[in-house]
């Protein structure tokens, strides 16, 4: 099997859109779409032309504006209309339209779904799938059925099931794709499902998994092991209900673990990136636990391991991170102990094996943050100024002597509402400043008070700037009175930088104050301005 | 193999507290521990008595003030250290002080694991296993051996390993757990290592596998398809990196894929709610795409599938919602079109399929409001209150003529803040009160001010209670100016009612004022309220 090619088929813009929570529009799609080629597979599928009016100006769009250097572009649709040609269903036809090369053409394989949900014959969704198929094919199109409920279908009636696929086959189809569309399957239903199917047919076969069983990757894998060679999926696993097969996963499975060959150009290496660009663009927060490319996957925490991964790493990981493009991070935690924090200040370029004062006094300021809601694990910068506080190593830039910030609704209007801040501090050789900005919010309001404040002592400034701002609410049986914790991450623009810090407090803005000022202060000591408060 | 018991032995307060960003005082184990119980999982591994200091006081409190209806209660330690005996090393020691009926061993069965990280002869460690066994099985316990890295020791010196398992077996081990440490095995993997495993021993076999193949559900079924009978796992996946088998998952898959017996009483009929509770206590955010007990394992999204769900339920999941104390939901979605709409407004008693022209406006507003940032998937509330709207069957509770939020640091403590809001509104026959409200953040100051003019008018006000609050930053690009969502869930108190109402703007402040005020207005109706403005 190792040296096998399986195409890597990416339905992130159609299936995966349907996940809870997401909605994509036209430019996020066009956004989109490159990373996809640039993750290297085989085919982008972009959605419902003809069905869905966004899908139909993404087309002429991508037509229009986009080339590939990997992918090649699929768009879906179902078979005809019960009781009319092919070449005369709109449907049909706008999948013509979108000038797409390949055509997916979902198609009833559960002979209950058939009769109950199309309302037709088993013989007459039979005759839909042959002609739709043929009619596609003979105007030149590459066309992959999808054989919808195909698995639940095969349990109920298995020569049904077949005869669908065959239909397709018969009408010239190159890939029959076995859809788990409900994704109850477990691998060794796949196992001995795709191994009967492979006796029946030479066309190419195909597996789509939903992960509702948890086993999307593995019976994707169990499908390609019984000689499907075309897998379907999702980047970071979207889709509806419990989302589709993880389409980097499944990648990575198939190249690291069985020698096989999956992406194209180098877009393993790179998926870490593109997966959260990916997440970026959706907006759905990256699941940090994902297989491979999530932000925990090569991270560890536990004391007892941190001591053996100093003696030999590779002891301690499935496979290499950069692979896939990740890191192997320590992570400081009350857990970590010792040996943690002294891997993670020699990586910050502080020895610390030589301090045992030091070190002890860090692990019990760790410990009593962590207590308070503050995590390390995702904010290096904090933790850096932690560690400088106690070895002494901090310079002053500033003093706050105050801030207020004031949120009102617009006159005449409770609905709108804007933000203004005050600051006063000393910055600059004792000089004071007092400064106001305004916002959209508290925060954005503070930030800019803060940053015109210190503008004139630290033009540095200027060169940082805010890239994400995340709230997390601690406790959630409080409500509006939880503890709050902000993570910022922050990027120097000249250098191309970035760092996270983290604020924790009852008050919102509190925290938010604390992360913002520690981000500023970062970044001064980073691109080493001179102290001057 | 229906019918087989299978052991469901649970870690979640042990490895699973090795996530990232996890960390759990002695009071969320004591929490914790009692939902495991209630799950039915046969064993509840508590952590490690001795090793950590939080441990060995939470084995002291369980002793005192817990008793468990159905599982047993196990410590987790190390075989005793290399030239000393095992009942002199106090470790060992610590372990039978804990009173645990059970002592699962951390052994190392990878011979590079033994010489590197331990620096310990392969022999010396075989004589660490068995004698630490044999000393606690004669002491009176029950012994699991947690075989360390075994699927990588196999496939490095297959024979070694196995020489490790029957060392544990001959100092009278119950179970020989094969630990897939690393996460990276294929379920195939698992089958043809587990059938050899069979065959050399007649003790009891279990498998901990982890997910950094995505793979740890399928190769906790592979491993007892070849014959285990004890699985190993966390409550909603938790654990370090990608996380350990999903242990819900595992049982749900084994009781009704597969007909074996694994949770004890009816707690599979009640996983959804404990996974979710125990998500509140570990403080990690649940995720919707889990199997079996997420929000999103049974909601519907599709537009195409929302017409043939209202004909047949069965045929759009792969099992019943009820099964894991789930329920189906409908999404209302752009994406979703009349047919969602149509049967979520019937769900919540509003009969639209023959007012056409109330459904079209109905779904401009919900596209219109989506595109702003605006998610109805998770905020039932606001819909209802978007439809009443529509219909014409809202009424007026209050009016609000202006509002203000001011969050200022302490005299002299920049660190320190606080916040007061002022809000002006009219209600109870055109009343105006004008009313101040303090809070340790600006939402929860603006929440007690609200609260404070309305309950004159509104005395049903004083049962709400505010449950949960989330911000989502949804454009990460923009920084502090990102737009921001609120959603706010909140309980009636008298009836045990449970609503989610959405609010979005560029104003954090602003935001959740929205979800703050449609979050009473919703309470006002559904209490039947009667409106007074």
């Amino acid at each position: 099997m190792a040296g096998t090619t399986v195409e890597v088929y990416d339905t992130t813009l159609r299936d995966g859109a349907q996940q809870e929570g997401m909605n994509l529009s036209v430019a996020d799609k066009m956004a989109i779409a490159p990373l996809l080629d640039e993750l290297g597979v085989g085919v982008i599928e972009g959605g419902w032309p003809g069905a869905v009016p966004k899908d139909t100006e993404f087309f002429a769009l991508v037509n229009k504006e986009l080339s590939f250097r990997h992918a090649q572009f699929a768009a879906f649709g179902m078979t005809r209309r019960a009781g009319a040609s092919a070449g005369s269903d709109p449907q049909v036809r706008a999948l013509l339209d979108s000038e797409a090369p390949i055509i997916t053409l979902v198609a009833k394989s559960d002979i209950r779904h058939a009769e109950r949900a199309l309302r037709v014959s088993g013989d007459e969704n039979l005759a839909m799938i042959e002609e739709t198929v043929a009619f596609l094919v003979g105007e030149g199109r590459r066309v992959v059925l999808d054989a919808e409920h195909f698995f639940d279908g095969y349990r109920y009636d298995p020569e049904y099931a077949i005869r669908a696929l065959l239909a397709g086959e018969a009408g010239g189809a190159s890939t029959l794709c076995l859809c788990d569309t409900n994704g109850g399957m477990l691998p060794d239903d796949v196992t001995r499902i795709v191994t009967d199917v492979r006796a029946r047919t030479t066309a190419q076969l195909g597996m789509h998994a939903h992960n509702d069983s948890g086993c999307a990757v593995a019976n994707s894998m169990a499908a390609v092991a019984a000689g499907a060679t075309h897998v379907q999926g999702c980047v970071n696993g979207y889709g509806e209900r419990t989302g589709n097969a993880d389409l980097v996963a499944v990648a990575a499975n198939l190249e690291i673990k069985r020698g096989m060959i999956a992406l194209k150009g180098d877009g393993l290496a790179e998926s870490t990136r593109i997966a959260h660009t990916i997440s970026e663009i959706t907006n759905i927060a990256p699941f940090a636990r994902q297989p491979y490319v999530g932000a925990s996957a090569f991270a560890h925490k536990a004391g007892l391991h941190a001591s053996a991964i100093k003696v030999d790493p590779d002891l301690y990981q499935h496979t290499q991170p950069e692979l896939v493009g990740n890191d192997m991070r320590m992570l400081v935690s009350e857990m970590a102990g010792r040996a943690s924090i002294e891997l993670k200040g020699r990586e910050m370029g502080f020895e610390l094996s030589d301090q045992p004062d030091v070190l002890k006094r860090v692990m019990d300021r760790v410990k009593n943050a962590e207590a308070q809601g503050y995590t390390f694990d995702a904010a290096d910068a904090s933790f850096e100024l932690l560690l400088r506080w106690e070895l002494g190593q901090a310079p002053q830039y500033w003093q706050v002597e105050s801030w207020r910030v004031r949120v009102s609704s617009a006159p005449g209007n409770p609905n709108d509402a804007d933000a203004e801040a005050v600051i006063k501090l000393r910055a600059g050789g004792g000089q004071r400043f007092v400064t106001v900005g305004e916002g959209n919010g508290p925060v954005n309001a503070l930030d800019h008070a803060l940053r015109t404040a210190l503008a004139g002592a630290y033009p540095e400034i200027g060169r940082f700037e805010l890239t994400d701002f995340k709230v997390r609410i601690m406790d959630a049986s409080h409500g509006t009175d939880a503890v709050t914790r902000v993570l910022i991450t922050t990027v120097d623009t000249v250098t191309g930088m970035q760092w996270r810090t983290v604020g924790v407090g009852p008050n919102m803005v509190e925290a938010s104050y604390e992360a913002l000022t520690d981000s500023l202060f970062y970044g001064l000591l980073k691109a080493e301005a001179t102290p001057n408060p």
